[in-house]
């Protein structure tokens, strides 16, 4: 049974969201980590998910439209937005490196991850 | 009710985890961010709690012991603790800035949070 992983995130297997969004999981039991690496201007539409997410932005400028406001964050910006919060994001001009938290874990990530 | 929260981590009130363990904390609903600054061989003891445990290392080094073994960490290091596995831990010579993840809250944090 697994009691604790360690994992150096942007050498995992990666799993990518939409063109030019590269994430790197890590599985918990109830939550999970992802390292999302993303391309100047590349990002994801408008989309919700049961899942609360929060998050904080290492590098570059994360750009996060919720509740029709947009929020343009930079490094140590966090978020929060409960389950079924509709929410878009996409980076800056320099692109981003962003961790992501979700919880529970996001099942359709962990079966992308094991597709490889 | 809460929908979003956004906010810069060392902005935040802070909480003295031990001397020289500082952490700017954001609460979700079932899920928590933990910012830790920890001063050069400053640390927490060997501890547990109910609560599953991820992070990441965002910069310098991070000295995790869990399960009889030493782990060093260094920048984009992630880890992952079963709910109850007993851990210690203390930062390198100079210092590491770590996001702790809770799941749940831990409501010690927030009342210590909430007390200034």
């Amino acid at each position: 049974m697994t009691r604790a992983q360690f994992a150096t995130l942007p050498e995992t297997p990666s799993i990518e969201l939409t063109p030019g969004v590269i994430g790197y999981p890590l599985f918990g039991q109830g939550a999970m980590l992802n390292l999302l690496d993303i391309e100047p201007g590349a990002g994801v539409p408008l989309h919700s998910h049961p899942h609360e997410q929060l998050g904080l932005v290492i590098s570059g400028e994360l750009i996060l439209t919720t509740e029709g406001a947009e929020h343009r964050l930079g490094p140590m910006d966090a978020y929060q937005l409960d389950g079924d919060v509709e929410h878009a994001a996409r980076a800056g001009d320099s692109g981003c490196r962003v961790l992501d938290i979700f919880q529970p874990v996001r099942e359709d990530f962990r079966e992308q991850a094991a597709a490889g």
